[in-house]
């Protein structure tokens, strides 16, 4: 079959070690499936501030431009925290976002059956809770215009935060579209009480619910949802909602599923491209330890390739080696109950490999 | 004793029976302590745009204005919802805060014991809660512009957050002052690796930290903070955050306690001046049946008693009122295990009236 080119970011922390598992299963698909990947590898983040002065590196954004996918590990660390804005690896995040049109943010919040214990809800809540947040990524008050000036009260900061209907109208119609694929209900989260921007959004996506008749919408306001996240989340199906509140709600959804150190998530824009990354971060207490939990990341390798690649099969194939080897007992550190029995980094990756 | 002012705003739905039994108990206390009040009733949200045609009019705001106390009960419902801006309760709710300086918003999570069961967590990820959001609720992106306009790609809505340096010092000071009468932590919550508000507010709160040495001082971005509510939310004494954070995490900390019919809040300006309201809504659905309970409404009193007229002794009577009540297993429908057993809106004001 066709070449695909994969640009791979290991980034920070314990970014290396995890992607590092990650392309163990890529290569193990090329030999049962017959795909050929082309790896290119790319400075980002952290690394790349030491290294090149900036934390997204034009080569870097190159080899992303000419790739049909990016696999990205982990980017930031207390080293680069004090930076100012142009030398920390955030800004090298929201650039690439942006650079590569990655308008749409997906985030499975998922409950692992061996980790239901792991969640501080109680199971009988968390039952069935199998929900995706939708968060719009390019847009709003992180990306609007911001500035100090001087007031009468002293000095003043400002942040803008903007949307236009075509902004709206591609995020909310792509999660009527997943929605369509899962349970059929979206939930529309916004502030339309109180912000302007959250009345367009919610006219859009009234203008555009005739579309899909399938599907049940209802519009909730954010304070809301951080509620009834917690009160009902097996009641949730899709969720959309723009880019600070998308931050917001898609860690508490996260969190409260256990799972956090096994979720995966995508970052996608027009067309089958997108940007896979694990939901954790980059771990700086425990990088280079070998004992990082890679399973995040190799289950972004399985998004990628249902997602962008259309490779279903090999997708079940990767989740459900996962799943074979958690229901066998086997354990990296942070989710192993008996911490003496944990494996690490590459001995995860090779049992999950030898059970696809 | 002098005489205190205090405005009574009874609003919709639910409003005006639990504030019903608030006012006995405070009658109660003129009783038992001697104080004298005088109670001046005002209209606002729904029934004001009803019967005014504005949901917070003049009279109402002058009533306020010469009260020490402002007592409200809920506003809102879906008969407004969906009315032009002007004409809807929330509107109100902006306006008064505004027009009253109330510039701070105390929202105490606690667990009630008999409680305990009520909450989606596990109870002994509960045990021990006791936390205080401190919201900035006059300023920020509730506030600033707000207009549409005609962009490249189609309309666009924009809304504008700002913060001078003197409205993050009040409330920042506040917090401080009220974590040194707790545990003496303060969690300071802001996105400053995104937004230019929050990145003067974080420099505010390193700059005001030195003030109070004996205080313990976190800073934790919002996102991280939705999830470290779920995680540890007894490792939290004391919260402050900017408007629109406020509002999420507020209701997420009140929603994990479980005893969200239970919880009062406080909003204050300048000096000793407050508006005490419980943390639940008008609940439109149970509205009118007297079956509402009046719990949160009744400690909203003992908190104006304790923060706005300084009646330490008067406000404690209160709440162990309360607490034996409930200890006697009395319970209202909305925290009745044995609903067939629940007593109504009337009969719970007069077990805490008895028990004072
Ligand atoms: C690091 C930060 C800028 C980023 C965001 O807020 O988008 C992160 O929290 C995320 O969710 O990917
Ligand atoms: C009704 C709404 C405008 C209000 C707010 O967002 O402040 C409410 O959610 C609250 O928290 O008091």
């Amino acid at each position: 079959s066709e070449v695909k080119k994969i640009a791979v970011i290991a980034g920070d922390g314990i970014g290396p070690e995890v992607v590092g598992e990650a392309i163990k299963v890529l290569k193990k698909t090329e030999e049962l499936f017959g795909y050929k990947f082309e790896l290119e590898h790319g400075l980002f983040g952290g690394i790349a501030i030491d290294e090149k002065g900036t934390p997204l590196p034009k080569e870097t954004l190159d080899i992303c431009k000419k790739a049909d996918a990016v696999l990205l590990g982990a980017v930031g660390g207390p080293k680069w925290d004090n930076n100012p804005k142009e030398l920390r690896p955030e800004t090298g995040l929201l650039g690439i976002r942006k650079a590569l049109g990655l308008f749409s943010n997906i985030r499975p919040a998922v409950v692992f059956d061996c980790l239901k214990d792991a969640s501080t809800l109680k199971p009988e809540v968390l039952e069935g809770t199998d929900l995706i947040v939708v968060r719009e990524l390019t847009g709003g008050i992180y990306f609007g215009e911001k500035f100090r000036r001087e007031g009468a009260q002293g000095q003043e900061a400002v942040d803008t935060c903007v949307y236009n209907v075509t902004e709206v109208e591609r995020i909310v119609r792509q999660a009527f579209e997943i929605a369509g694929t899962r349970s059929k209900r979206l939930a529309s989260v916004d502030k339309a009480n109180v912000l302007e921007t959250s009345r367009l959004w919610r006219e859009t996506v009234n203008r555009i619910a005739p579309e899909y008749p399938d599907i049940e919408l209802e519009h909730v306001l954010v304070d809301n949802c951080a509620m009834q996240l917690l009160r009902r989340p097996s009641s949730f199906d899709v969720i959309v909602t723009e880019n600070m509140f998308g931050d917001i709600l898609s860690d508490e959804a996260a969190m409260l599923t256990g799972s956090i150190g096994m979720l995966s998530s995508a970052s996608l824009g027009e067309g089958s491209f997108g940007l896979y990354e694990p939901v954790h971060g980059s771990a700086p207490d425990i990088a280079g330890q070998g004992i990082a939990n890679p399973i995040a990341t190799i289950l972004s390798v399985a998004l990628m390739f249902k997602l962008t690649f259309g490779y279903q099969e090999a997708g079940d194939v990767i989740e459900r080696a996962v799943k074979q080897v958690l229901d066998a007992g086997h354990r990296t550190g942070d989710i192993a109950v008996d911490k003496s029995k944990a494996i690490g980094t590459t001995a995860m990756g090779d049992l999950i490999v030898a059970a696809m």
